[in-house]
């Protein structure tokens, strides 16, 4: 028998206790052991939870008990559940974590601790999608060239809403809310960092880069408008927030913005809720996985899995995937300012002649080369027209650069925004 | 240092030499160990290749060499690899195969005989995609409620062309025989034979259950017409080639057929020569695998996944998923008949009074009821029109019935064409 104790009993803990107990005659026969759930940890035993297991809001006693053969650790936080999986591993006990948040910031302290002893990490990116397990064993034979992943599910609720609806971010916003998609303070998922610190944890198992969120490009959906999408939808791309891996030489490029993506690709195709993550290998080529990105249920089935891995036994994939660094020199994080792609300028500009020169001069001036072009007439303001811009790939710190110089135009009647296209 | 002897040395072959030569580093420090091609069979040492490994066609000297760590098989064939891989398991050497026709027959023999010595067949089904990994580790927590898989490249590429051109089965065959995606004697893929094996696969993993490709329902896509396609988008479904597998209670329905499924789904909106599986699990809900199903390179990346897995050490997931059998009664395969879901039907009937009533009578008297129905005028024949059904849910053998009897009827011109609804 394996006794499993669960750090932290709200949705995700309540459901990896019911599904233990739900399916456990299957789990049992596909791990060879049964597997029971025999405490859990609470920080207000007062509390109602429907869940049919011992309670305890004594976190020491169930870390000094000997009898526990793997600790689930949904506690939230960072600093916190670092020492405590620490304490763990230290006594050579496996445990199981949803965390992205910690191993954004510790996957690799926690990796050199663990000296063996597993660590399960399937529910920290992408909920009930098997995607470390993809990246880390599925697809070990490959250079990984990009991932491209939509693993926030509330901004791509949002997103999707407002491609499909005309309606603002601000009305979606407030919507999702209401439905319990988003939370009351939403900076986290529609900001990007959830998705960042899910593709550092990514990044680790394809690169065996380091970096902290704080090293990477983040940018949010906030000031994606209606004018936006107008202009996506007539050049057929579909506007997503991407979390972005490159392999470029020796560098990798980390970054988190809304992007537009070609509507025909399949990771356009990703709607709602739902996450999608696109990895190409260098002899795969292209594959996509697909699936709830939240929810208490689906991130237990993947914590589950996690735990059936270990009492499977023997089972010894190295954490973040690399038995041993990379015999090559190692891959370091490309700097934010060097980074180049396609953009997408919008401005809103006073409808007067010579604005369109002066405007391309400084594109010019600053190496950036223009792909496509579209006015956008005002509705209540005859005298303000949008200019709409896509360019060739050009350097981000050549946009920026461009982006003040115009922004100091004084016909340029509010900050020009800048979306990246991603072919 | 592992070393591997690659039986077969084809398209998937040679890539897998290539891929690990050229990976070295990477698969190195991945795997801890430097895993090295060190010999190749082939049946004509004559034929030229371009493959940097010693070449044999001595198959016995390669078996009975004791230096050899992993064995790789794609010769091709059933009998034949299935005695050398007993051969091989036997003296306790693990083998990696891409044969999911020999799978599809000898798959519970091999695991009895493998006695836990690891039995690598990731590129077996789909190609590139990790679906094995995904469905006996990722996804080991839940009860499985489906699988709806495209799986046949050929096939899916043919009907996307059907889909998107007004072109009949025998003109996209034809360019696809042209193009290679197709063999001269297309059956296998057209047919559904090569999807029914990879079902079988899949559905012993997920659900434990026996079965050889002549117990379960197959059909390829040789009498899709453009008619067909013209109700499908009528209706908002894409037709897609499906191998299904199903939970019901006690038993499992497989089954491979083309089928209509409303476009809005992911796995309609695979397309071309990808290959797509949806998995929903009880806790898990709809995840969906997405990558190139063939392919020398996209097949070697499986392959050698399988390869570091065994490399890593240690690692002992059940072959099937299963360390011991279900506990709860096994589940049995479903009788073809008994199988029930929505079906669409068409007919080209004389256009005379009386029709509509003759054929709504005998669907109910079958126990079949009509959900919606299309008239379509004949361009070149006034006197002909096509009926186009679409039922409820109903029972197999009873739409059997339904149009044996129909086929019978004086005023129907040809043989009744039936295509299941999947929603």
């Amino acid at each position: 028998m394996i006794k499993v104790a669960i750090l932290g009993v709200g949705t995700v803990g309540s459901a990896v206790a019911e599904i233990l107990k739900r399916n456990q005659a299957v789990i049992q026969a596909r791990s060879g052991k049964k597997i029971v759930p025999v405490v859990g940890v609470v920080k207000d035993l007062n509390k109602k939870r429907d869940v049919d297991i011992e309670l305890t809001d004594d976190i020491e006693s169930v870390l000094n008990r000997d009898d526990i053969d793997i600790y689930v650790e949904l506690l939230g936080g960072v600093e916190g559940p670092h020492q405590i999986l620490k304490r763990i591993l230290k006594k050579g006990k496996p445990v199981v974590t949803a965390n992205k948040a910690l191993l954004a910031y510790h996957r690799y302290d926690l990796q050199a601790v663990s000296n063996g002893v597993a660590i399960g990490f399937e529910a920290s990116v992408a909920g009930g999608i098997p995607i470390i397990k993809a990246l880390r064993e599925g697809l070990s034979a490959n250079h990984i060239k990009s991932i491209q992943g939509i693993m926030n599910g509330t901004s791509n609720y949002i997103l999707t809403k407002m491609m499909h609806e005309k309606v603002s971010f601000e009305q979606v916003l407030k919507e999702a809310q209401e439905l319990g998609y988003a939370e009351a303070d939403p900076t986290f998922d529609v900001g990007g960092y959830d998705a960042a610190h899910k593709l550092l944890i990514l990044a680790s198992i394809a690169y065996g880069v380091h970096g902290d969120p704080e090293d990477i490009l983040i940018e949010g959906i906030e000031h994606i408008s209606q004018e936006d999408i107008y202009f996506a939808k007539e050049f057929e791309y579909t506007i997503k927030l991407l979390a972005i891996a490159k392999r470029r030489g020796s560098q990798v490029e980390l970054r988190v913005h809304p992007a537009m993506v070609p509507s025909s690709k399949m990771i356009a195709k990703v709607d709602g809720v739902m996450n999608g993550i696109s990895v190409v290998g260098d002899a795969v080529g292209e594959t996509m996985y697909y699936g709830p990105g939240a929810g208490g249920e689906a991130t237990a089935s993947s914590v589950i899995a996690d735990i059936i891995d270990i009492a499977r036994e023997g089972k010894s994939s190295p954490m973040l995937g690399f038995k041993n660094p990379l015999e090559e020199s190692a891959l370091t994080l490309m700097p934010q300012e060097e980074i180049k792609t396609k953009y997408y300028i919008r401005m809103p500009v006073k409808d007067q002649k010579g604005v369109l020169a002066t405007i391309a001069s400084i594109l010019g001036s600053c190496d950036i080369s223009i792909d496509s072009f579209l006015q956008k007439p005002g509705v209540d303001d005859k005298d303000r027209v949008t200019l709409l811009f896509a360019t060739h790939t050009c350097k981000e710190s050549d946009v920026k650069r461009a982006l003040e110089k115009i922004n100091d135009l004084e016909f340029v009647l509010s900050r020009p925004n800048m979306i990246r296209i991603e072919e």
